[in-house]
């Protein structure tokens, strides 16, 4: 097979790829070459899948995927001839194996003729600067950044190395975005916040100009078309590994704590807090100044209307239903104080005859 | 008059258009012309307006309109004088009559010399590639294909015949989209879904890569602002015929059915699979991995957090009251399941009585 | 000190400046320099903070600022040596002064070479266009209006004196925009509404053309990545101060009265009627064909599903409990009808017993 390359990974090549990584044993052949990563049931041969969630256990004798990671604990349950990676955080696992054999291709460096750089902007030659993007004067981009096509960097907007910002990203004056960042399309950093005071009665609205900035620490991913507004004096800032879906609206001087993640279409008003490790649900909503106190869970859906102090899981939600029950239901609810009243007079009632 | 167009088109003209599209008769002046269409109170002579809801029937007495669309039933009711058009379905005739009167500008083909074509990339002579547009290598459009200002279509990308790419769209790389789609400004197609896997305690996420494509198929249209992420391995896919509103979330893996309607606001979790001729209204939301069967309905603002078998209407929502009141209600809310069982404990008390 | 330019203002300076603004005091030093804004908590000497709030009036004895802006009735709290700007809206007073303090920077006038102005678009010689933007053919601008870099303004879209288009917003032909505008990047402002007439059964949708356009008077500000819909027939109008956040969804043919707020995530479907003076919380919902009537006050996360006649506070809202008993209470909601008629029951028999 000399002069031939063998594509894909042995197993015995990821696991040395991830020695520094995490903890991790072969089972079976060592040998097995896998090209691509598959779920339980779809994975087809030449393909690493992965079980995680025991309930998915019985698919394991009718998959495909000529490898799968799992824990230790489920080595005996191997269908013979399949081979393994053994590790105690087989999803984890599988995340770093999708990567080595998905790398992610990089755009060539270089500035297209087709980008505008303004002046006293600095942009190391090892980045890419696509087609109609815009470097406003001043702005720094670190080693390797790149900036896809029509992306648009305001004046002195610093952004940290190996950060990819997608087409159509925009990015206003002055933010700072750290290393490893991921922004994708239609995202929008910096616009200003809504700030305004009332003149009063039948008057309209002064603004408030919004001299704060946006601060982003390194890993984050910014899902498309997600928005974070600059502060009003003083800076948004979005800790290191926070990762946000899509549709996110994110006010003027919020706090989004390290690693916490945020499903698409959630809203935080201006100057929350939000802890290190929160998770928020799709479409969850948090009230303006409210602070929600590290690794706390919101369900989708749910408005946080107070504070949260103690960890935990929190939701807000009104049950679906068959509409025309709910009619009757829903119509209900407006009683409810009446018909707790008419409950407390029955059981005084019933005290008096006892 | 001759030599002198005239304008708009008589119903008799009209007609004869749609006379493969749907069955339809004219009632009255059938050399009638109209120029515009306009609703029922509106209206103004010249033009032409329908009624399909009963309840607006008094308007037709008052509505200048020198046409109206009606169902055959209705016809004896027709005002003297004015000309209509009978047909089963007044607003399906309508939709096809202002196409008739507004037909859609098209944009002239050709490159403009602002935009930047990558190597490889396959353009008809038909397209229209407009200022900064930025196509990448290997993509390729069909015949008449309008790529609008700005718009940003990824490597290798396909695009059916005769759709309309709006300005500021971004299409990520490998996407494929049918014909005769229509993608608004800003709509974000094909990025990466949200996916990640947790290192556990103070750790933080490791990215897992979206390797999947998006494919939608035919006579799709997509609002501003929306969102369709990648798959992760599987592809997303949006059937033929689906119809999606300006500021939507779909996340990776979603299924959408063919004819399914979807209005603004709403938001799809990952891997949901949505069936044929399904409505979700407005800021409707729908967890990951549910099913939902064709033609069910969801009301607006409806979180849907388990599968749904059953077509249907359902709905989820907190009924709006004045702010007073729902502070009382909202309260008792929380202590219902106390409510529950006092009402049991006086029931049972009350049987021991009997 | 000839020929060296102090930095900041006076209250003196400030206070004549304002002058034919609001009413204005100036109490203790008038001498007293600020060069910026701040928080009363955060503040640092030689800023400038406000008490608007009665509750924050602990921390006037502890802020660093060195003048405040207050209400006459509580200079006689004022520290000693500190500096007051007296008037009776503090906040008001706060966001003009904010403005002196925080010119705005305008852009240079001219057209970036790498700009794209297609034929009969007027531009005065006053206006900027960045890099990247396009202005269609037959666009107008007023005097002073900006066109940021990669902005789409279609053809014949009309933009009032001293408006600034912020980066990648896109404009659809014939729009008209009023004076003074800030519409913030990724807005989309007149895609087609949402119309479609279904063919019915199995079939599909056919499109209604959307004729309409979107109007936009004069002082209104359009958050990031918010999009309004052109009119089916008749316009989509945007009153005179009315002040968008980001991420909200504005459907065709709505009207939304002037001064009106609305905060970010906000869905507003088609041929709404908002009055003058309405404030929406975030991620409010108002259903289509609505009228809400003016100075209506509708709560964050609350769906509007019938007209408001009557302005007051509204509000729809689950309110959030622990996961836990939520689980037991969401449940017991529906069967509030079966507990309504347990409850009738018991107190027809309770009647019957006296």
């Amino acid at each position: 097979m000399m002069g031939v390359a063998q594509s894909g990974f042995s197993l015995a090549e990821i696991a040395a790829r991830l020695a520094g990584v995490l903890p991790l044993a072969v089972a079976g052949d060592a040998t097995c070459r896998v090209t691509q990563a598959g779920a339980l049931e779809s994975a087809e041969p030449g393909q690493i899948t992965f079980l995680a969630n025991p309930k998915y256990r019985p698919y394991l004798k009718t998959t495909r995927a000529s490898a799968v990671i799992l824990t230790p604990a489920m080595v005996d349950e191997l269908p013979s001839g399949m081979a393994a990676l053994l590790t105690s955080n087989p999803y984890l696992c599988y995340a770093h194996v999708v990567a080595i054999l998905n790398p992610s291709a990089r755009k060539n460096p270089g500035v297209h003729p087709a980008a505008t750089v303004e002046e006293g902007a600095i942009i190391p030659a090892s980045c890419h600067v696509g087609a109609g993007a815009w470097v406003g004067a001043g702005a720094i981009l670190g080693e390797r950044v790149e900036i896809h096509a029509n992306a648009m960097i305001g004046e002195k907007v610093e952004i940290g190395a190996d950060s990819v910002i997608y087409p159509g990203v925009s990015i206003y004056p002055g933010c700072r975005i750290g290393a490893r960042a991921i922004i994708h399309s239609g995202a929008v950093i910096g616009a200003d916040g809504f700030g305004f005071a009332p003149e009063g009665g039948e008057g309209g609205w002064v603004k408030i100009a919004q001299t704060g900035s946006v601060v982003i620490g390194n890993d984050v991913e910014i899902g498309a078309n997600t928005s974070i507004d600059r502060g009003a004096i003083a800076d948004t800032v979005i800790g290191d590994g926070v990762k946000l879906d899509n549709q996110i609206q994110i006010g003027h001087n919020c706090v989004i704590g390290e690693h916490s993640v945020i499903a698409g279409c959630v809203g935080i008003a201006g100057s929350a807090k939000i802890g290190h490790h929160v998770a928020l649900g799709g479409a969850a909503m948090i009230l303006g100044h409210l602070v929600i106190t590290p690794h706390t869970e919101i369900s989708p859906g749910s408005m946080v209307m107070s504070s949260i102090q103690e960890p935990g899981k929190y939701t807000a939600l009104y049950p679906l239903e068959r509409h025309d029950s709910w009619l009757k239901n829903a119509a209900l609810l407006r009683r409810l104080e009446q018909m707790a009243k008419r409950l407390g007079a029955l059981e005084r009632a019933q005290k008096t005859e006892d």
